[in-house]
């Protein structure tokens, strides 16, 4: 059984289009590939009924892990550790090794200064009863992770380089632990001069012929009067020489199948 | 009463993390600018169970629209139509629309050639039994429009080209009319040399002054030791002069609370 990921992206900046969601496909190709899987991303505003009744939802489903990105910052709208606490009906408190984390951040970035704890800042520190925070190694708001049934919730901030930071020095083992030992592997090919629908039977072939492995097309767009498609080869296994081999049969087998003419092309990307 | 549109992203891609998520984020500014609101996103796999169990809740939460990208292709793991008729209980079965569309496709673009309507092909034109298809000016799979109870159910393509080009000639007219006349406002200011935290109790401030007006703050940064903060000002409303003044207003008395201080600077983007 994969280690099973739900992301859930918080912000009203994403339901606005004014954001693209790079965090969630950052992370899913990262929880990719460190074995894992991702079954489900969601994402609501800034707020805290929302929220937590995604949280809920997510639990019921129990995922190994719930990545949530965004809303755990110093602003009126940050809500995420508030929602994640009603979702699992524990009070929030400030702990102090996040404050000693978040004073310990102010200290390094302004020396000499006396940056105080505001009401703001004081926020950053404010966790869920049973959550623990991880150091932020690119800004002020930690992380914090907590674990609720066979679930473990780590709620990261929204800036990408800060979560990139966090999922990295902390998440990223945790997760490679989960998948014990499962891997990702994966082949793409380009193919031109036939359509999407003329490879729909040899993709169905070969996948039947080789279970495990999923192909999926990505049609690229057409240039005078060529289409041009993009196909996915891959699977999580943990055996690597035995996927390898696999693959490679799959995508020989699925070129074998291609009609011989004048105008198709196809390569092997990587 | 805004408009009300929820989307519901499919394709294993997205989880894997090859591809981002640019539809959503391109349908979601467009509905903004439409005067809609986008309330929550959701990203599932290619899985029959996954779609129609995410078609099912949001029906539940009855918007006025939900609008599906991805999954109405040729291919064995496009499920989206299937998926929606067993969330509304209905067959499917071949629409002599949308198949009539698909010949005019095939036709126009292999002009003199007998494009054959094999089984992968036929699927395309395979729609719930309520629902109507609508053309597609950039690819071949109609999009299909249905209603069930207040909600607009509107499936479209995956590939974006073709996903913007049904949004523009069937959808954006259909969400302008369910807006009636709500139009969304918004300014954009830069600040630099001052930390979020501190700006948070200043957007408080104005936000409990101008009730409708939200105000997010989004952290661009830090360069050479000064914060760099765009702050998003924004409301929805039925009277433009009203809503425009608001926000001007808005954004002069937060720029009058700043403090002045040599490394604060200021501008207005848009």
């Amino acid at each position: 059984m994969a280690c099973r990921v739900e992301l859930l992206s918080i912000g009203n900046e994403l339901l606005l289009g004014n954001t693209v969601n790079t965090n969630a496909s950052w992370i899913a190709t990262r929880v990719t590939k460190l074995g894992g899987a991702v079954t489900r991303i969601t994402t609501v505003g800034d707020n805290l009924k929302d929220i937590s009744g995604v949280i809920t939802q997510v639990l019921k489903r129990k995922p190994d892990f719930l990545i949530t990105t965004g809303g755990i910052g110093p602003t009126f709208d940050d809500m995420t550790l508030n929602a994640v606490a009603k979702a699992l009906h524990v009070s929030v408190r400030v702990d102090h090794d996040a404050l000693e984390m978040i004073r310990k951040h102010y200290a390094a970035r302004f020396p000499g200064r006396d940056i105080k704890i505001t009401k703001a800042r004081l926020k950053m520190a404010r966790l869920p009863l049973i959550g623990k925070p991880v150091p932020n190694p690119k800004g002020t708001a930690p992380g914090v992770v907590m674990r609720k049934g066979r679930t473990t919730i780590v709620c990261l901030p929204g800036v990408p380089r800060e979560a990139k930071a966090i999922f990295n020095t902390s998440l990223a083992k945790m997760i490679r632990a989960s998948a014990q030992g499962m891997e990702f592997f994966e082949k793409w090919i380009d193919v031109k001069g036939i359509m999407e629908s003329t490879l729909s039977p040899f993709i169905d072939k070969v996948m039947r012929k080789y279970p495990g492995v999923y192909v999926k097309s990505h049609p690229r767009g057409i240039e005078r009067g060529i289409p041009h498609i993009q196909l996915h080869f891959s699977t999580t296994a943990l055996r690597k020489k035995l996927a390898k081999r696999k693959l490679k049969n799959a995508v020989e087998d699925f070129l074998s199948l291609l009609p011989e003419r004048s105008e198709v092309s196809t390569r092997l990307l990587r």
